[in-house]
């Protein structure tokens, strides 16, 4: 099959082996994968994830199950926000019926263990005309759903969990720092659960556009007013939370100097750098620091729910679609923050 | 009256003006007072905590209502775990009757506003033989409890409120990082809310000694086993609730590096430098930090009620008293860590 290999910390479309399911998996053709900010992390910065990864390892207890060790001199193929369509289900398994579409938190169950979809050396993620999935772990699609938008249940879901971990509730204000995928599923899923007052800020003019769209009442460019400050100007009132979801260092400390006594930061950017506080700033003003990536099984599932009955439209973050040959282009366009939001590879355009 | 004086960055024993009480106020004799970690700190780098907090006001909201500008230029009487008896009240003002005993929160209350007391250019701490205290705020020492242990009443505070905030319960298992004072008082207040696997760390084996009396199960030399390995040889099964006691660099980064995922740090060591982490190990971990330091009126009560109803013995902590002529001296023995715990000051035998 086509995919777009990470090859030596670059991206090739090259011919690959066809995955073939053993028993509990399934093949299915990838209809449409989103490409998502870690991947663009990966690909640069592979080998410090890589071993801080392993550093982490022998602390992380049962967290650990999915992560083999990855090794970067062989081929990976990324994305595991995908919408794919069953075609065959592999020996003595029971499943959706082949032309079923489905999405799945990218995790796969084999005979060997746990593996985590996507960065892995043995089974492709979503960059490919193909991939196996689990047959349990498999969501269908509910009619009428569509693709492109059911591809967006990963990176909705990695909101409504930061959402969750924050406690937010209706009766709070909140301020969203970072205006990508990440924080406008922040956005979504904070109107979600009744939070009117959002303010968020982004360098970017047409993120911070598509932040007002997604449901926030303001967004600001902090070069010229500080989100706190607008929050203040706009509410100011209300028990505030904090989301930083820009991902690169001096953002928390930026929050620890500037958000108010008590509130709760949750760290849903992903910064594979050192980074410098003043733990002082933090401790004076009793914050809290809830950091927060994944999402549990029951959030995925709610962030498709959402989506398919309408309640969270997501879609305005789609900014663009490409085929396997313009995965690499696409990295490169993503990587410039005025461009681009979510970009969808769809392999069987390929 | 004889007081020790911080004066242009030393302690000096010099005669300085008897406090008045105003209305509402009364006139106390200082009986003892501990020495706070802060005290070394705030003498030893004044200048980096006035500009910080200076920087830190815009943001705080109605916590600054206490942090009058403090000036370094001009003398400043410190202490703040103080137990005192009553001298005489103010005009017009009910409280209790001279001769009582009493402890309060380091808060005045006077004409021109609130004033934290003790980092304050207008009212003496407890390193003098008298202070104003605010009647409203002032707790009888209930009879029989020895006025060394009353004075312990605060800092024990700040252990329970760094507990409180950790949402730690009897289910769970603990780690304390430091076992000076404040990590002395996390383990007391612990085992107050029944949590008995709790595993200390300090470099001092005079301090690892004071962390088993006080209740630890174990109290490790972190140069020789780590203490979140020797958590996992003695229990390694409950939740795990961490506490950073030491407030130095480095000390959150090996936190986040050694702790299992999920675990929530409460910070209530106070670093006053800047510092260095790497959150990828709190987002990959999902890794909160409440970052703690003060306590509410409710949790000074409630400390001062364990520690007369028998509830929690603070007292091994107490390892020297000094006169006021003995504060100098007693701040660089302090420095020292395997030399002393807390120090008491008592004017009143000057």
């Amino acid at each position: 099959m086509r995919a777009c290999v990470m090859r030596r910390g670059r991206l090739e479309v090259d011919d690959t082996p066809d995955p073939r399911p053993e028993t509990g998996q399934m093949l299915v053709r990838t209809l449409a994968c989103g490409i998502c900010g870690s991947d663009l992390h990966f690909l640069r910065h592979g080998e410090t994830m890589v071993s801080m990864t392993d550093e982490m390892l022998p602390s992380m207890g049962p967290a650990t199950m999915g992560m083999a060790p990855i090794d970067l001199s062989r081929d990976i193929v990324m994305g595991h926000e995908f919408c794919a369509e069953v075609l065959e289900l592999g020996p003595d398994t029971s499943g959706p019926r082949p032309g079923t579409r489905v999405v799945s938190v990218p995790v796969l169950l084999s005979s060997t263990g746990l593996h985590q979809l996507a960065y892995n050396n043995a089974y492709p993620g979503g960059y490919a005309q193909y991939m196996v999935l689990s047959a349990p772990l498999a969501l269908e699609v509910p009619n009428g759903l569509d693709t492109r938008h059911a591809a967006l249940t990963e990176p909705l879901a990695v909101g409504i969990h930061a959402v969750a971990r924050s406690g937010a509730t209706a009766r709070d204000g909140a301020v969203v720092v970072g205006c990508g995928p990440v924080g406008l599923a922040v956005v979504a899923a904070l109107r979600a659960v009744g939070v009117e007052s959002i303010v968020a800020a982004d360098l970017s003019p047409t993120r911070r556009a598509m932040a007002r769209t997604m449901g926030a009442v303001e967004a600001v460019d902090p070069a010229e007013e500080g989100v706190v400050d607008a929050w203040h100007r706009l509410d100011g009132r209300r028990p505030l939370v904090a989301f930083e979801a820009v991902g690169v260092p001096g953002m928390i400390q930026q929050m620890l100097h500037d958000l108010p006594s008590g509130t709760r930061v949750t760290v849903v950017g992903v910064c594979m750098e050192p980074d410098r506080i003043l733990p002082f700033f933090a401790i004076a003003k009793e914050l809290s620091l809830h950091f927060a990536m994944a999402y549990g099984p029951d959030e995925f599932a709610g962030a498709l729910r959402a989506l398919a009955e309408g309640d969270i439209d997501a879609s305005p973050m789609i900014t663009g679609t490409v085929d396997l040959d313009g995965v690499p282009g696409a990295f490169e366009s993503l990587a410039r923050p005025d461009e681009h939001v979510k970009i969808l590879v769809e392999p069987a355009a390929t």
